[in-house]
């Protein structure tokens, strides 16, 4: 399924750390990788900072802003990959949707999707020129980066995105995103048609931009039963992954509560799978059957724990991982915002010291 | 592991509809036995009439309301069991937690358990007596049903009292749950010794106030990764499991977003293993090894759907359970407030109507 497309890639080249890249590809590399969803976020001091001068909306659409926090954890971290600082729902503004970020709450929907008109409504939109400010936020990433790691772009999931249209914000049981499914099957096909058209182009315009890699985030697709995922949900970010296979970058598909959508995930083709700590990484791994890359899988509650646990347990996931090509470590999902940075910082050493391999110069 | 204990059970022989106790022993039955987990609540007119008059609390300690609402979905629906109308943090108010129950947000407690001093100041209670309104309830239930239907008791499982303790009310990442494991965990294990104990002392009074089978809800334990669940719950949910074993009722052990857990589950001990929508009943019943009985598994939120989307998907579930002898079709979680009576009630002649057996005279 996935050709080892990266020796053609030009941008591997230049890249000093390619790591990241390499483990995606499931090809060797000196140590395992790793960073961390919401790297850049409200657990750093040079974060909060910015945040007391824009709001999150502001910071997304003003590309120096965005680039800056983007940078701050690789300043601040030995992490080996970069992610272009977004939400995963900016492509709604732009579709006609009513978006605001509450304090605490996260974001609200004044508008929500709940007819078959609602969904009409929705205009498609160029992500290019639509979201144009993150694309010049990836160049300037880029440029600053040179080359010192990859850089990861991303979107939400058709899934996870219509959750949040439907329901107007976060759900607790997802119930009017269900019945749409239940009730109103054609309504639901259309919406999910909708946005797995813009975010098949949002992603390739990230990719044009400078992405080396996309992550799309189906982060609350776990509440959804087998059956309802294969029906529902699979077909689109199939064909959104399926879209961008000639892209050559690799594609990280990742979820929450998802251990009973592993293999159906697998069969969307992306070419690594990321996991969250309810499942053992090497139980994991396994259902898979290794032909794909596994990205995760530390609770971010763990990182409140006193070093000592945190060490224990990143060295569990690497012996999970057992040294295998493919490996990214990751957290099960993103940062929490009171997570001491120390130990984030902390975590990155251990992740490469303990992974290093005993076979010199793989890399380098 | 679970001997057939049930021939040597007295309540067995007055029962008239036992289809329930001989499906969590993995007897044959007629018909699948069905239930619902808050069939008793406010999708019911009965019950948001009762509850103009008392706030949860009191119903739960007025033992003849607690036990008319514990009745109305017997009359209403042809359910196989009734379940005793409580929650699940009663037993903390004698242990000197302040409990309330706020609007819409669930339980509050405003002196939440978070040091060594906090733990050893909870108070052990004696549940026979502290809780004698429970079993007062139980007792008129008995006496009105007259053997129509089992009656089942319940209580939480240490851990997800142990999480309502610490984190003083519902919670999304747990944060200061799992601290207490990670930073102290003498103090967590000293927490869980004592919860424990409450809870095996209650269940048990609770069976010899007349309930004929025992569920342990543990709700929330699908936040662990299985390393956690191993370390930090599992002995004190097999405690409480093995404790009860000579009381010879039934013990059905649930929880939601366990899949990964449902082996060391298993290794707990109990008769039944309740599992949510999110993985296949046949994935889960064969990873369990079919020596268990197993209830479930219908989305709660299908139950808002049409008849016909109903239909199916409880087709499914029969389909996956396969007739074998021990499946009790029940939700994977709890009814939600605003679910269509009738859709309840239809669910449960489905349930006879597909499972009917054609063997003849297996029952009555």
């Amino acid at each position: 399924m996935s050709l080892k497309r990266s020796h053609t890639q030009p941008s591997r080249k230049s890249q000093s750390n390619n790591r990241f890249l390499r483990a995606c590809w499931r090809e060797p590399v000196d140590y395992t990788p790793v960073w961390f969803m919401r790297q850049a976020g409200r657990y750093m001091a040079e974060y909060r900072k910015i945040r007391k001068k824009y709001d999150i909306l502001s910071i997304c659409k003003t590309p120096e802003v965005a680039a800056q926090v983007t940078l701050q954890p690789i300043h601040r971290l030995r992490v080996d990959a970069a992610i272009i600082f977004a939400d995963i729902l900016l492509p709604l503004q732009g579709m006609g949707i009513d978006l605001a970020f509450t304090k605490g709450e996260g974001p609200a929907i004044r508008n929500p999707v709940r007819t078959s008109a609602d969904v009409k409504a929705l205009r498609m939109i160029e992500p290019r020129e639509d979201l144009s400010f993150v694309m010049e936020a990836i160049k300037i990433v880029k440029k600053e980066l040179n080359g010192k790691v990859p850089l990861i772009g991303f979107s939400g999931a058709p899934f996870t995105v219509a959750s949040y249209l439907i329901e107007g914000g976060h759900s607790a049981h997802y119930i009017h995103t269900k019945l749409m499914m239940y009730k109103a099957p054609d309504t639901w096909h259309a919406l999910m048609q909708k946005l797995s058209q813009v975010t098949m182009e949002y992603l390739r315009s990230q990719i044009h931009a400078g992405a080396q890699a996309v992550q799309i985030f189906d982060s609350w697709v776990g509440c959804l039963s087998p059956g309802d995922y294969r029906n529902f949900v699979l077909p689109y970010t199939r064909q959104v992954i399926q879209g961008l296979k000639g892209e050559r970058v690799p594609i990280i598909h990742f979820g929450t509560g998802t251990s009973n959508l592993l293999e159906l995930m697998k069969s969307a083709g992306s070419d690594v799978i990321g996991v969250d700590w309810r499942i053992d990484l090497d139980q994991a791994w396994k259902r898979l059957r290794y032909d794909v890359a596994i990205q995760g899988n530390l609770d971010p509650v763990a990182l409140f724990g006193p070093l000592n646990e945190i060490e224990k347990r990143v060295q569990d996931i690497l012996r999970r991982a057992a040294n295998r090509p493919g490996h990214i470590f990751n957290l099960g999902h993103g940062i929490l915002p009171q997570t001491p940075v120390e130990h984030v910082a902390a975590v990155v050493e251990m992740v490469h010291n303990y992974s290093r391999r005993k076979e010199k110069g793989i890399h380098g």
